[in-house]
């Protein structure tokens, strides 16, 4: 096998572009320079824009998961009774932090592979009436779904004054999100999925509803302290010592998402997921979820006639390959195929083309080359098709 | 389109792999001192290696042009006549360095896109009796022929004195190479092919009888003179400056090579030939040479119902992935697919799917998906298939 090549598509860290390792490979500065300031300001906005608001989005040095307990810890006080709707793995995760905290946690669960309907919100909403915030997952991770977060949002702006925040680390940079406008009260989002980056950076969008709750906020913390972060950023600066190339990375990231245009960036996505679907339908590979509810950052597949996991090891070993497996109830179940951020249709036609072959060599009955048509025919047809 | 992103198909430049360009990223050194020396120790056993010789492997800071010229004015006298097998435009810069030189030079022609035969050699032979040197091309790059050098070399040895002198600038690294063993006298590589470097490196290996006609050669040549470059290197060291920073990708480079096993390498590049060469005959496109002239590094196909520069134009335009033209006489006429250094199975895989997207965008009659099957039924092949 080629020495040195590693074709990453899990969903997440996803592969890093060329220009933006040069920037992390930058000397360092000093973090209270005027150049820390300079870059700070050049990011606010970028930031601001992916995340549809005109509220600062914090950056903290720290991974997704920080990000999601700075949400509980700033905005759910230790009294409050909240909401998680769960779809999957990280949906738990809302849940378990919650409860960490000794907050009265009620689940809306859906089934592992569905995404939440409205309808079911409806209820527990009716059943929890004293719930002060609804925790929900933007794309679940786990299962490649993508839920209706506008939808859902705009059912709970109906019926409660409950603030709504929503786990966006594996889509928001891949997909739209209009904060603001959908009524979204605390949007988290991480570096290592659309945004192009190592681990290392969480996004943290707070609504002008969210910040009063955040400023009478009893619970303690202080890493996750959202106001110092957001006091420091509006001066350009940082609570604590940032970490400075991703930082580096961040600000190319950004530039290369405007150069783009983030209007392509979320059709070029679209475009990749409905290429990957295709793919196994014309394979006759079971999908795990349906079209309308799956995420344009990462498909997961529920073979029927061959081991997802016989098809990983050939993919490791035979062309040094990655997609990731199922977590906890999917483990061994299901395939995930990641296809966020630095990812080109070229890279799709490629990942399905490797995926045929191990497929074939799992013992899977598959036509050759038929994926990588319908993926082929789907291009050609392009996103709106 | 995705931002930052360029695939890189052309037969040479190859692209680099990551932990090449990082080696190329390390701190300047004085060349003078011992990490250098240290540096060239290790490099020198592992070019002879892939020379297949004894003798050592000049290395020259320059491109692969100044390796050509190198053999002419040290192993050609100014009285000189020399026969220069011509197969292809790189056969034919020979000729041009030979005759700026004034020497005394014939040519054997060989039609563009097939491989010398040994009868041409020995007509030739026979009607030029006093040549000293006979000048061919392994790889001919602008018609992807890889010329039969061994058996050339074995009917010149057995009729004449003349030194062999080999242009493998585009295959040695991919293709095996037994310098000694064959009878070569003096061979000639450059960087940016098969050893996964930017240009700006001259690879010259010289046989022993070289040696005797290099020591006596009148003819003047400074920066090029290889007995300095000898002389030096067999103390670890360069007569001028190196280029340092090409020289540490070098020695990773061989790393890697030696990692993934030289016979590993040189079936790889086998297979993507195979693989290459299945997919065009599956699309029903022509290829420009037949499969026993056919080089493992790069792959000429000359298109029948489409203009090859509309689909270099779609494949540059779309997918940021750019394969190479043809050159003089074969203008406009082909394209041609590099797969020489760092290229997997997977890297074949996605130029297929990609360029069959772009054949059917200029106008190709082709069946989507089926040179992607012809190319994966290959590799489940195997090379020994």
């Amino acid at each position: 096998m080629l020495i040195d090549q590693q074709i990453l598509r899990i969903p997440g860290p996803s592969p890093i572009p060329p220009s933006v390792s040069r920037a992390m490979a930058q000397p360092m500065i000093g973090h209270r320079g005027q150049s820390t300031s300079d870059m700070l300001a050049d990011i606010r906005p970028k930031l601001k824009r992916i995340f549809g608001t005109a509220q600062e989005v914090q950056i903290l040095t720290a991974s997704g998961t920080a990000g999601l307990e700075a949400a509980v810890v700033n905005a759910v006080a230790p009294e409050d009774e909240v909401l998680v709707i769960v779809s999957g793995a990280f949906g738990e995760r809302f849940a378990d932090i919650c409860r960490t905290y000794h907050i009265k946690t009620h689940i809306a669960e859906t089934e592992w592979g569905k995404a939440a309907a409205v309808s079911d919100i409806t209820e527990a909403l009716e059943a929890y009436p004293n719930i002060k915030a609804v925790f929900m997952t933007y794309c679940e991770t786990s299962t490649g779904v993508l839920n209706p977060v506008k939808e859902l949002a705009a059912e709970i702006r109906s019926k409660s004054e409950a603030l709504i925040i929503v786990d966006g680390v594996s889509c928001i940079g891949g997909v739209e999100t209009k904060m603001d406008e959908w009524g979204l009260d605390i949007v988290v989002s991480g570096s290592q999925k659309a945004f192009m980056l190592p681990a290392g950076l969480a996004f943290i969008g707070v609504s002008e509803r969210a910040w009063k709750k955040i400023e009478t906020n009893p619970q303690p913390r202080f890493y996750l302290d959202l106001q110092k972060h957001r006091d420091n950023l509006l001066k350009d600066t940082t609570p604590y010592t940032p970490a400075l190339s991703l930082h580096f990375g961040l600000q190319r990231a950004l530039e290369l998402m405007e150069e783009e245009g983030l209007e392509n960036v979320y059709t070029r996505h679209e475009l990749l997921m409905k290429m990957a679907r295709s793919a196994f339908k014309a394979l006759g590979v079971p999908l795990l979820t349906v079209d309308e509810d799956a995420s344009p950052t990462v498909t997961a597949v529920q073979p029927a006639d061959f081991e997802a996991e016989v098809l990983r090891n050939v993919l490791k070993k035979e062309f040094a390959m990655e997609v990731a497996g199922g977590q906890k109830v999917l483990a061994n179940k299901i395939f995930r195929l990641g296809h966020m951020g630095y990812c080109s249709p070229a890279d799709l036609l490629q990942a399905i083309a490797v995926i045929e072959i191990a497929i074939a060599k799992a013992g899977g009955e598959i036509q050759l080359g038929s994926g990588v048509r319908a993926a082929q025919q789907e291009y050609l047809k392009g996103v709106n098709g």
